[in-house]
């Protein structure tokens, strides 16, 4: 029998979950090619436009294999829908069977990505954080920030958005939540003394330069997922003293590290994957001074272990 | 809400649609390039042996996009269940969102696989036909006769398996719906005095020869659908009057015809694809003498259109 459970099931179940430390699991496994992760299936369409992925895989010894298919509609708010849209199916990789669907309409992969600026904060960012600049006032910019509170208590915010009226709104969403919120006018001015900046736009040009990040900054640039877009000025990554990918594979065709690479800043020895850091944590920030960036475009081992997770939880709920 | 029907209501509902005429209309929309149908997705599995595709992809302008998982692991039956399961998703291509997941286990990709015979059969078989040949015995080897129903009313078959516990499986299984089996001690034996032959085996090697086919033969290969699997002689293709791909990109690839490219047996310009053949007749069997040959290896469309046509029964069962 197919299990499927709803998105208020999902909710339900996620507070008991210890999500950050299995997608760090699954990192890992990626990054020691323990997992099987073909490329990403995609479709796009044009009118209305959007874009709909599939990405799949296992990690190898596991008794589940993750479907996950997320869709993006940007006219969908038009309608009075979320862009955003998705769902998860679990099959054995005993049998091959579907057990369980996962209806969460696109949040797990809401979750999932924060969790991964999360996990980057962790081994990445400075000690000591009084400033958080935000770029882009979307879910992410809300979820990534929201997600930082296991790895700092900072709760002053500076954002940047391309109007003032999403910037308000975010400043409302935010303020109800305890956060301090303050409104920029330039992206260089949600950059300037923070110690922490999350790119979340869905930009195609570098909207911060080498010289609006400070010493002791930790950027996590999470909007630029595919090749034309961008959000970063290559520069920054040349002048980084770490630059860790998600995944080097994906990030040597999309993401910013992709663009730093064909201009020839970026030595792809000098990149290190996320799984790699969590195993040698050296390998992070060692020093407070330092400027790092974690470049993250998505892995579908974040998709196979947030769904693992949520239906190993529902199981047991259940027996 | 996303609607989700069981294989039972599925069942239901089949017999009121004519899935053939829905499955000739995508054969001829893919042939005309108005579908979008990526490359197949595919997990492969070791332990136990196993295999997963993704087919997916819309016809252009229409309401949905759909996409199928089917998965086979082979050492299922030693637990008492079936090799092959799979379901398919319906998604609005408005919106990106899930409408309805039919979990039909499998059955509607072997329908729909059935149904592409038929429909080869239909446009390439000769109008009289006294004996139907099958090499093997199994789902495909018994549905690939049954829905030829409606191209022939033959009811003669000489079947070949390579066990005889399974062929008098199959010989019982048939007889109880009205059909006269004979068993074939070899290939060529099935094959003798054939006018349609009909391959479902998983060989990896040729079973039939050219001198086992006589002229006003057809023979529809369909147990060859990756580039290792083979059941014909390319010999055979090379002596054939008329060769029909389901598609010409995935034959290159995989299949009959993919042996014959290699072995220089068989020029490209001589393949037809099977939505030419259905939009213009005379490219299929006009003599009753000619020897055709249908290579299906399975595409996304006929998971398009038969998920479509479920669906939207469904729908107006509902309203």
């Amino acid at each position: 029998m197919t299990l499927i459970y709803s998105l208020k099931q999902i909710k339900a179940v996620l507070p008991e979950l210890d999500l950050s430390k299995s997608i760090e699991q699954g990192f890992v496994a990626y990054s020691q090619g323990r997992t099987v992760v073909p490329p990403v299936g995609e479709l796009v369409f044009e009118s209305p436009p959007g874009e709909t992925h599939i990405k799949y895989g296992y990690i190898k010894g596991s008794a589940f294999y993750v479907i996950k298919v997320a869709s993006g509609f940007y006219e969908n708010p038009g309608l009075g829908i979320a862009s955003n849209s998705g769902l998860m199916l679990i099959f054995s990789t005993r049998t091959g069977e579907i057990e369980a669907i996962l209806l969460d309409q696109g949040y797990l992969t809401d979750v999932r990505t924060a969790i991964a600026g999360q996990i980057a904060a962790r081994y990445l960012a400075p000690s000591s954080v009084s400033k958080i600049g935000v770029l882009g006032t979307g879910v992410q910019a809300r979820m990534q920030v929201e997600y930082l509170k296991p790895a700092t208590s900072c709760t002053s915010i500076c954002v940047w958005g391309r109007t003032r009226e999403n910037q308000e709104a975010y400043r409302t969403y935010m303020a109800d939540r305890g956060y301090n919120v303050i409104l920029a006018d330039t992206p260089a001015m949600a950059a300037e003394d923070a110690q922490i900046i999350i790119t979340a736009t869905p930009s195609s040009s570098s909207l911060l330069h080498a010289g609006d990040i400070g010493p002791g900054t930790h950027i996590t640039a999470m909007g630029s997922d595919t090749p034309a877009k961008q959000e970063l000025d290559p520069v920054i990554l040349e002048k980084a003293d770490i630059v860790v990918a998600d995944s080097l594979s994906q990030t040597r065709e999309r993401g910013e590290i992709s663009h730093a690479l064909k201009q020839g800043l970026l030595s792809p020895d000098r990149i290190h994957e996320l799984g790699r850091v969590i195993e040698s944590p050296d390998l992070g920030r060692t020093v407070e001074t330092q400027i790092t960036i974690a470049d993250l475009t998505g892995v579908a081992v974040q998709d196979i272990q947030i769904a693992s997770a949520v239906y190993q939880a529902m199981k047991k709920e259940k027996s």
